[in-house]
């Protein structure tokens, strides 16, 4: 699960319905969880797909500059593309700036953001 | 997959890694869905959970006081008090403001928001 930075920053939210297309997807995948780590003002991603094909993943920015920077990415631009035409059948994505955020575990009770 | 009504609007972004308790986890989770939907303020929900146990719900209100009232309904509380004494190992929570949503679909194309 992602590390809880202090708010503000910012959340984009990717909620998509996958096509039965397996072809190349998931070495994708991977792909941009390792290339967004990389950029400017990343500061997370949690990602989950039921069994229904409906999946969430949530990336986490430091600002709306640095997500509009990895929009811009030329390898980022590629997957998208072919997102569009093998991989989903349907998705939406929202840029939300994280207001308020706070943790809770079984072992440290609830938690504070982490400077 | 949620409706993409025209921001701003308010997502919590709810991300947890499940226990190995079973009992008792559906009925709540799909009540709390449906309990949800009846609260003013309401605009929708999404919900995944992969097969490692870690699972992201993501749901959409009117505003940041419809989430306080939610917060305060007396049969969340005790949801939320089991979830802690027995379904969820760890979770984070956060509060943040839409500012910008976009959705694709293969038969329609890009789409705005709708009103």
């Amino acid at each position: 699960m992602s590390a809880l930075p202090p708010p503000p920053y910012y959340a984009v939210i990717f909620t998509s319905q996958r096509t039965p297309v397996e072809a190349g997807y998931a070495d994708m995948a991977d792909r941009m969880v390792a290339l967004a780590a990389e950029q400017p003002g990343y500061l997370g991603v949690d990602s989950a797909r039921g069994e229904d094909g409906l999946g969430i993943t949530v990336s986490y920015w430091r600002s709306a500059e640095d997500i509009a920077a990895w929009r811009r990415h030329a390898e980022h631009r590629i997957a998208r593309d072919t997102g569009r035409s093998d991989w989903y059948a349907h998705y939406t994505l929202r840029v939300a700036r994280v207001e308020r955020a706070y943790a809770w575990s079984r072992e440290d009770g609830p938690q504070d953001p982490q400077a």
